[in-house]
């Protein structure tokens, strides 16, 4: 049974800070992005071949609450989880910490639909479903 | 009398898109903090010279809702004014629109606070809060 | 008659900066093909135009040689040319000089070959490479 | 005694991607200060508290050869180890290879120098020199 969460944790890199010596807010969608490839992965599937097999996860909506600064010579570890599915999409929610200290600094969430190779919404198929639902039941 | 909204009109760099060959999520609120660059310029101050005079517009919320991708080989206008002002801190709205057809591609928002050198929240200064209104009496 | 080089001016994007206050050292290359895109624009085509046909250039090799640093705040001007032409590829240069001062910041170069939808080099055809070479006769 | 050379692997981000479907040319110098900054990890310090202590590497020069495409879905392995070594610099090589099967992607070198707060060049000192130099007595 999976976890109904994963993590990932890496370093800031330089050149996501800016000049308040702080990651810049665009990074962390960035980071959120990467937690879902690893979500994927994590559950024995990945993103590339979704694309592959004609499958594209549109972000329609996303959102982050910065509750505090990461900065450069932070590892950071994100969260990733699936706050809701429906049938042509999800919704994928995110907590950034920091990993030594375990401070929260980031909250955000993000929305998709599934699109086929004509860009248009399609019912995300079963395989794709149970892929992403892990060996949880849930 | 300043117009309650500014438009700066840019091309999509190629560097911007992603293997999707759409303009990544992650780069609007790059352009949402440019066209926050140009809000202040029209009005005849700069966020360099506020950083300069000790005071910060840290991020703390962003949103944004995604109705369709811009591309390479468009230029984009984005439009971005003052939703809420507060005594401490700002609230900005977002319109990007294909700079041809003038479809809406996005939509959104950052909430904003002001801080000192210390990152300690602060009242905005008189000066800066008049140049932020602008001519417009608003 | 094309002058033999272009120019592009805009504003240093607060994105852009990094925790040292300057622009990060990989911008540059983002610049550099900023001005290759608003070369082609200025001899009247442009690169959406080119994928579209089928072509496009690969970069092989680039480089970047970094004199002083640009900040935000500034506004810069990138002014591009074509160093080389060969059948099959060409070679751009770059000069990014402050736009205020004319202080030259940063000098550079890339080297692009074409490649066709198979990623296969390709002899660049002549409409192409008379595009590119404007009306100078050169 | 440390080896000559790091090596730090990771999956390609999917933002990192252009519309060619490959890995941005820009993004390489991020991947080589990446491996810079795990150089300096491996070697017991961090980029961080050599910045703390008023010393800051600012890039010279930078060179790249893209030798075949990353992709996203692929992990890649960058190796990273000192060319040279200057009482006031240093140059750094660079080598990225798919890290399933080893093809050699691009190679690059940078080029730096040491500045203290004011930005001015100076003799890196010997704590420092030791420190990058690691226990190899090279």
């Amino acid at each position: 049974m999976d976890a109904p969460f994963i993590e990932t944790t890496f370093y800031v890199r330089y050149a996501e800070t800016d000049a308040m010596s702080l990651v810049h807010h665009s990074v962390y969608p960035v980071w959120f992005e990467e937690a879902r490839s690893e979500f994927l992965r994590q559950r024995g599937t990945n993103y590339a071949e979704i694309e592959a097999a004609g499958y594209f996860f549109t972000v329609t909506h996303m959102e982050a609450r910065f509750h505090a600064p990461a900065r450069y010579g932070h590892a950071v570890t994100v969260r990733a989880w699936i706050e809701a599915a429906r049938s042509r999409g999800f919704t994928f929610g995110y907590e950034v910490r920091h990993a030594g200290t375990g401070q929260c600094l980031v909250t955000g969430q993000t929305q998709h639909i599934c699109v086929d190779r004509q860009s248009q919404p399609c019912v995300i198929p079963p395989w794709l479903r149970e892929a992403m639902r892990g060996k949880q039941g849930a």
